[in-house]
């Protein structure tokens, strides 16, 4: 199966590299939402989180983390920060291969989360805050 | 200060709480934008990404990573996942103490990334990549 973050970790697919390092890589998305916009994926493929070795989610997402800091240090200056990720494709995701997308923020960007909020009764949260905690792994 | 979760955490303030280990609590997002809406924190307080100690990117993302797992397994089956961190005002943010939400997901759902993107040329990515490489701790 061909996928294009595994040949950019190869070097044969281009990309404008940011960071790298044993376990992960990071470089700016082919089509920015904003000027700046970075993503950093595992160099392992991991077609999404469940494939993901979890002793990866740390450098990913503390690479993250250090690339906010050098993006707000940079000529980039941008006031806030996103940090984005798609897991399946009914949440957006497009390329299947983990990447954590890092997004510069500004007023009046036009970028942000789309949707609206309820304001459920607390039993409405206590219910589903049971079903989960039941199926999470001991 | 008053911060409301660390608050949450301190059991003065209620929550839904799905999990909490020495490190991270997560607990319902109390304006759910889909059902199961869940937020992950330190529960040592960190106003943003730059005051967050990088120990903890590992914990929280990784808890992430198994909520979305537990949120697959339960009876609320949502068909994909949406991890979302705002930093800063511009980003969205609005409670000052680092959160990580994990979305459940489903097609029809409204929810996603607003915005639009664009197509520059490599040298118009091979730029910032040099900026932001160069703002990065050695
Ligand atoms: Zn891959
Ligand atoms: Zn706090």
């Amino acid at each position: 199966m061909a996928c294009i973050f595994c040949d950019i970790v190869s070097g044969r697919a281009e990309a404008s590299r940011v960071h790298e390092d044993e376990q992960v890589l990071a470089f700016m998305d082919i089509r920015p939402m904003t000027p700046g916009h970075l993503l950093v994926i595992p160099k392992q493929h991991a077609t999404n989180l469940a494939e993901l070795d979890p002793d990866l989610a740390g450098p990913l997402f503390a690479t993250a983390q250090r690339l906010a800091a050098a993006l707000r240090r940079s000529p980039l200056e941008p006031a806030g920060i996103n940090l984005f990720l798609a897991d399946g494709i009914a949440a957006g995701q497009e390329v299947f291969h983990v990447h954590l997308h890092v997004l510069p923020r500004n007023p009046g960007d036009g970028l942000g989360l789309r949707g609206s909020f309820q304001w459920p009764h607390r039993m409405t949260l206590d219910s589903p805050a049971g079903q989960i905690r039941n199926a999470l792994p001991r």
